[in-house]
């Protein structure tokens, strides 16, 4: 796939499930697209990924935690983070009304 | 620089030339964000990569031109393309009355 439009292809009523679209995989680097509409990570799981991440929220809103914070960060549009690999993360919450939709980049460091 | 938001820190007039930030530069990628804002490619002027891109513009529009294709591909929020390496391709006009904001990855394909 060469090119495509972001919003195309959304859910049209939320489900139980997130939706993960891969839009570009290289050897380097996986673009990915993920519909979230109310899911959050299960109790007590946080991510803990051998690549990097740089993630953006597109649309609606979502809560980041980061293992070695206290705080859950708010995101909204535009908010983006740096994951490095190993930092352990986990999404608290996202929001149950509307689509939220997220940018991330999957890549090796080196 | 580790967080921030896509849409802070963008020109509040038009100005002449087009505004690049690097968010992220890792050895095999570079995140940017092209602030732009009516400018256009120069005539005749072909951008030419070593490096392949993928672009998605988040607001505002754009006509993108491939040299190997004869019509202007006219973008829209969301729309994103996938630029191999060599392939030619010129920004023929940009939103004269509104910041077009892309988002840009650069990197190596292997």
């Amino acid at each position: 796939m060469e090119s495509q439009n972001l919003y195309d292809g959304l859910p049209t009523a939320p489900e139980t499930d997130e939706h993960f679209d891969s839009l570009l995989t290289k050897p380097n680097l996986r673009v990915e697209r993920i519909v979230s509409s109310g899911q959050a990570s299960p109790p007590d799981f946080w991510y803990d990924q051998c690549e990097a991440e740089w993630v953006v929220l597109l649309k609606g809103s979502a809560g980041l935690r980061f293992f070695d914070e206290e705080r859950v960060r708010e995101l909204k549009p535009g908010d983006w983070l740096y994951i490095a690999p190993h930092r352990r993360h986990r999404v608290e919450w996202t929001d149950a009304h509307a689509a939220t939709i997220w940018l991330a980049l999957h890549f090796h460091e080196t």
